[in-house]
Order: structure tokens, then C-alpha cells, then sequence
């Protein structure tokens, strides 16, 4: 199946916003075997509206559509598109009524609009707003309709659009993503190379995200169950090639700091964090996770010598003899932080993000990450090549995946003990 | 003029990146008058490439693409407008001179592709990368050529690009903005309500952004200097109805971090922070602004309440007494953190960000942000009514602009001095 998503909103043609739906759409779809070959975004103008949906039905079987559901005269996705489809607009006496709810009896008629769906359409339930999406066939055709803000657009995609387009399948389609880091696309690709190559069912597609690359399997059966058993007998063959530089794996997606502070949650392994060159995002990243503050003691930004010395105990003489983005100064932070608040784990960042505070024997993107468990402390280096702002995101992933190794007590981190 | 945007790679269609040029570029457009009427995106595929691209060149004046600019086979914008243009490549000696330079002579022949450009088009230089764009004019159509990473396009269309497509208007056409906060977009429209409806030159408009309402005024003049006194005298005169909700302005995009963090390093004011709730991310927003090192003495991210003892001298009674989230636990952090520091200015956060943690008298969203000067100690109280994310994001923004308040001596901060 082939489809494309139209994004309707005049607030992405003035750039106010970014689309972040099309991307979310194209994700799942990949997900479940269906090609999105197709984003186009358009205003609320239905001369235009009209145009991109007939261009569409030409060349696509899905149609998904994402913003214009709301309740003013500008919102036109669901007017325009029944007249293309040639079907009416039919009152659901139960979104009336969950309208009454979310909004008070008198407000209803200010968004009654949201209240009518396409005749013949499966209702995408809506959880977090007014603007309930649907899910419509005509003519070989399948359109479905959901609203813009990716609060709302997201989870129904995931929780409603996708089983209703999995009807549609002879096959149970299912991918899983397995994430990879210290080494590169291509050398990645040639230690599975002969796995590709023959690949039938599951299939296996190299992808490279932000700061890893991933292979996705992907299986089709006639069920879940049978799907999972396939791609995890392929995920194993996989692991046996690659397995040193395997993170983690997901059904659904996860992030880096979801892993590890998921992982830190489950084991209730407490950790405490001294940043420097991250300026707070290494704590900001874990403080994604809901609930962590009951594992995360404190992360402290030490951005001066005098605050590395005043809070995690850092030796004057340290900062003067080695400097203070040195693996002996991510030591004593490391050390320091554990020693203050007595967690499992103190995490220490030092180093140059740039554009300025680089030297010839210190360059822009010269990083010591530490990790100290009170016992045993390791420190890494890196030398990155981004500017500030990647540096600084590089950063905090490389800190959550060595802390990763660290609590998984994976044998690459014995090297990286550091002894004074 | 009406343009378009042409995003060109299969990566978007997997949804493994998110479309920021087409954004960048219609945002950039707005300010010059050109309206962008559609962003579309299409995979590395030429007979699909040319369709979109046949259905472009039918109904806008000006197409911009990004992507495909690439040095390998699956690179096909710049073959295939060429071929739909009915124009030849043409080598350009000081391309490939520059390729050299950057990859090294006996590499060049791998990239040589990028020191083609269309015959007739001017080179739109690349500071941070291989690919040069190009911009050509043909049968009242213009098209521009960009590579599609960010960090290359968005400096590419600003730098060179805009001047370009300035050069065709006959007139000079400039936008300046100004943000707002503390108020709605239809109570900021009533206020300057006879301004909009009357105007002519410059237009007013008003756009809301994710943490901020904006006026845009856009002025049309012979020069930039007659743009800049027009606009400077209807700022004036929106000011007059607006000046206690106005933010900030700014000719090229600024965001508040960036403004706060410049008022800091212009004044050298320095500051230091606790925070708990936003969990680092404060001061990772200030982080962003280079140079910030110098004025940004420490953060530290207090989760425990030990951790508040200790680091920040909360009392014991104050959190038993009034609780972790309350005005007297942020007057103390505050007053804390800057007594620490000897900073100009301690800033403090304690809140609740959910999804757990909230109680009735208590709620999720209950925030309360301190900032002291070590004489006087600021406290607000705010209920916000996001999740966990937006929760955090938006207390992060109200704390930088309760701190550009203080900075500037605004009116308004005078009923928020604490007393114990």
C-alpha cells in the first residue's frame, strides 16, 4: 500500500510551527509495511485543499490528513474532503455529547462542527482534545482525518489509525528497531552484509538516527505472535555479529534517557550528576522520565573552578596542573558528586563545546565524561566535531550510554578504570 | 510573488528527520512578502521528483528546494530541474578548487558531482559544507537550489538566498517583531485592534508563537533605511497601547534565552540558579548563548529536599511548615543560592510538573520561581496547565522573563518582593 500525508494549516506556511506530524505518520507507516511517498502542507484555503487532495487520490491509496478539525470556519479538511469524496457529514450524538463534557452544555454550539463526522467513517476516539479523527473507504481508497496538534495527532495514530489500517492487511506487519553506537553506517551494513542480502522474512533495513544507528526487522505474518518469534530469531543471528555495539531495542520508540532512566528506575539505582560543558541538559534529559526524581539526588552545573572545588571537592591543585577539562578533573568531579550525596552512581561532565575556550592542545569538542560508584571510577574521552549545540547533545547521549555499560557492567568499561 | 517549498529525500518519507528547511524558508520568506503556498516532500526517486516538480512549476513563481544536492547517485534534484528547466550542468573551475581544499585532491573525484551548477544560475555559496546552491531565473520562474542539513541550508538561504530574491521585488520589503506575554492573542488584537484595520504601510500581524504572542510589522520602501524608519515609527506607536506586555524585538529571530542571556553578558550581571522541577533545563536554555561561561556561575538541580538543606540552606521548618512547592521553599532557594554564588542575582524554581505529585490544595502545574539580589527576594506564583513537557518549558520561559523584569527594573515587580 502506498500513501501520502497532507498537512492542512496556514500556521506551517508562515513557518509558525514545524510538521512534525508527517514525520510521526511516515514513522508508523513504515512501521506496518506501508510507503509514504508523499508530505504536502497546505492552508486553510479550499481552492487549494481542493487541488492537493485530487493530486493525491490520483497517486495514493492512504490519504492521512493532519490539522484543519477544528471548530472554526477556517478548519475545512473534513468540509472539503466530503465533498471530494462525494459523501455527507452525519451528526454522532456521542461526540455531542462528549463535547457537552469537555466543554459545558452552552459552549457546545461554539464547536458543534466537531460533532459531525463523514458518513460511513470508523471514529479515532480522541483522548486529549474536542476534535475527534476518522477513518474512512471509498473506491479503493482510504482516508483518514486527525487533527493538528501532535499531542492529540500522535497517540491516535498509534492507538486507533494504525489497527484500523491493519485490517486492511492480508498480513500481520511488525518492525522492531535495534539501536547501535561506536561504529559507522557502512561498517555496521557490512558486518550483516550477507543477512541483508538474503533477507526475505523478516526483513532488515539500516536506518541512522541522531546520535545511533539502528537496523529494523521487519516481519510479516498472520499474526503478532508469529511475527515477534521470527524477528526475534533474526534479531539474535543479528546480535551475534554485532553485539558490542548493541544499546537497546524497541517495539515501540524509545529515546536514550528513556532506556537509562528506565533502567536506573527498575533497579533503583539512585545517581547524582556534575555537569560542566552540558550546562544542565545531561540532568535536563533524565528529568524526561517521569518518576525519576526518586532515583535522581541532585545534578549540579559547576561552571567555575570555584564551584568545582566549593561543591564536589575538585583539588586546587588538580584544576592548576592538569586544567580543568582534563580526565583527572572529571575524576575528582565524578568522585565528588557520589562522595556528596551518597548515590548509587555520580556522573561528571568537563569539556570545550565551543566556538570559543579551544586551545591547539585543547580543542573545541574535547569532552572527559566520569562515572563513579564510590568504589571504582572510569573516565572516557572523546573528541567530537560538532558545533556548540551538537556537542553539547552528543554529549549527553555518550554520558547516558557509558553510564549504560557502567550499571549493565558491560566488559568494554574495565579499560576505562582510572586510578590515581 | 508565490512560492513553494520542495523538500527532496527519502529520509523524510521514513520519518527519520523532521522537515526544519521548509519552515526555515517559509519563515524567512514571510519577512520579505513572498507568500509560500505549499511545502511538499518527495523522496530520492526521479520520475516522482518530476511530477512534483511539473505540478510546481504550473502554479508558483518561485520554488525552493532542498536536499538532493548530495555527491552520490541517489542525489537527483539538481539532474532533474535541470532536465525540466531544458538548461546543461556546467563545471565551475572554483568549485572544484574548493572541494579540493576540503576533501583533498585525490577525494574530489567522489564529490566532483557538487561543482556542477545549473548554466545561468548564481552560486549561493556553502560556508559549512560541499554542496553550493544555486539560484536561476528561467521563463518567470525562479528556483533555488540548497543542500538539505540545516545547519548548511538555513545560513545559505538567509545569507544568500534572501539578498537574491530581494533583488527582484521591486521594492524593499523588511519585518521586524515584537513579542509579548501576560496576555491572550485576542485581548493583544483589541488593543491595537484600529491600528490593524486601518493599516497600509507598514502591515500589522499578529502571530502566535509557542511561549509568546508577536506583532509583525512589515514595511515596503525603496531601502532598508526608509523600511526601518517606518517600522521604527509604527512600533512607536503599538508600543503606547502595549508597553507593560512587551517582551522584546527583534529584526532576526531571537529567542528569549538568547535575549536574556545578551541583557546578562551586556550588563555583566551574573547569575546563578536552583532549580527543581525544570530539572536543569533553565540553565540549559541559558547555556545556549555562547559565552555564557562568564556570567553563569553555577546551577544546580536540588531534587531532595536534603539537597535543598544542604546546598541552598533551606530551613527544616520552612519545608515542613509550608512544603517543598510553596513561596517561602523559592525565597529561600533564591536567597540561597545567590548567598552561595555571590551572584547578582539567584534565581529559584520549585514546582510540580506531573504527571504524578500533585494534590488538591497542591496541583499539578503549581509553580512558584524566586529570584534574589541578596537585598531585595522576588517571589511568583504561577498554575500552569500543560504536562509534564510543556509544564517545564513553559516555567523555564516565565523564569527568563521574570528575571528580564528584574533586570530591567520593570513596574511590575514590585508586588512580587517576598518579605518574611
Amino acid at each position: 500500500m502506498n500513501g501520502e500525508v497532507i498537512s492542512v494549516g496556514t500556521e506551517l506556511l508562515l513557518g509558525q510551527i514545524i510538521n512534525t506530524d508527517a514525520r510521526m505518520v511516515s514513522e508508523r507507516c513504515q512501521e506496518i509495511g506501508i510507503n509514504i511517498f508523499y508530505h504536502t502542507a497546505v492552508g486553510d484555503n479550499e481552492e487549494r485543499l481542493k487541488q492537493v487532495i485530487q493530486t493525491a487520490f490520483d497517486r495514493s491509496d492512504l490519504i492521512v490528513f493532519t490539522g484543519g478539525l477544528g471548530p472554526t470556519e477556517d478548519d475545512l479538511t473534513k468540509e472539503t474532503v466530503t465533498k471530494m469524496l462525494d459523501l455527507p457529514l452525519v451528526l454522532v450524538k456521542e461526540l455531542e455529547e462528549k463535547l457537552e463534557k469537555m466543554l459545558g452544555k452552552e459552549k457546545v454550539s461554539f464547536n458543534i462542527k466537531q460533532a459531525y463526522i463523514i458518513e460511513g467513517s470508523t471514529i479515532l476516539p480522541n483522548d486529549f482534545g474536542t476534535a475527534a479523527g476518522m477513518a474512512v473507504r471509498k473506491d479503493g481508497k482510504t482516508v483518514i482525518l486527525l487533527p493538528g496538534p501532535p499531542r492529540e495527532c500522535a497517540p491516535m495514530f498509534s492507538k486507533y489509525a494504525i489497527p484500523f489500517l491493519r485490517q486492511e492487511q492480508e498480513e500481520y506487519i511488525l518492525s522492531k528497531t535495534m539501536a547501535f553506537t561506536g561504529l559507522g553506517e557502512p561498517e555496521l551494513e557490512w558486518l550483516v552484509k550477507d543477512i541483508i542480502d538474503t533477507q526475505s522474512n523478516p526483513t532488515v533495513a539500516p536506518l541512522v538516527k541522531d546520535n545511533y544507528i539502528t537496523l529494523r526487522v521487519t516481519a510479516k505474518s498472520k499474526n503478532r505472535e508469529t511475527c515477534e518469534k521470527l524477528i526475534e530469531a533474526k534479531e539474535k543471528e543479528l546480535l551475534e555479529r554485532t553485539e558490542p555495539y548493541f544499546i537497546f531495542d524497541y517495539y515501540e520508540e524509545k529515546s536514550m534517557e528513556e532506556y537509562v532512566g528506565d533502567l536506573l528506575l527498575e533497579k533503583d539505582l539512585s545517581v547524582s550528576i556534575a555537569e560542566s560543558m552540558t550546562g544542565g541538559n545531561l540532568t535536563a534529559a533524565l528529568v524526561k522520565v517521569p518518576g525519576i526524581s526518586s532515583v535522581l539526588k541532585e545534578g549540579i552545573v559547576t561552571y567555575t573552578e570555584e564551584s568545582k572545588k566549593q561543591n564536589l571537592n575538585v583539588k586546587e591543585e588538580t584544576l592548576r596542573e592538569f586544567g580543568v577539562v582534563s580526565r583527572e578533573t572529571a575524576y575528582e568531579m565524578a568522585r565528588g558528586i557520589q562522595a556528596k550525596n551518597q548515590t548509587a552512581y555520580g556522573l561528571s561532565v568537563t569539556g570545550i563545546a565551543g566556538p570559543g575556550g579551544g586551545s591547539a592542545e585543547k580543542p573545541v569538542g574535547l569532552v572527559y565524561i566520569g562515572i563513579s560508584d564510590g568504589d571504582k571510577t572510569y573516565v572516557r574521552e572523546y573528541r567530537l566535531k560538532g558545533d556548540r549545540s551538537r556537542n553539547i547533545t552528543r554529549t549527553v547521549f555518550l554520558a547516558l550510554n557509558f553510564l549504560r555499560e557502567v550499571i549493565l557492567g558491560s566488559p568494554n568499561i574495565e579499560k576505562d578504570v582510572f586510578l590515581v
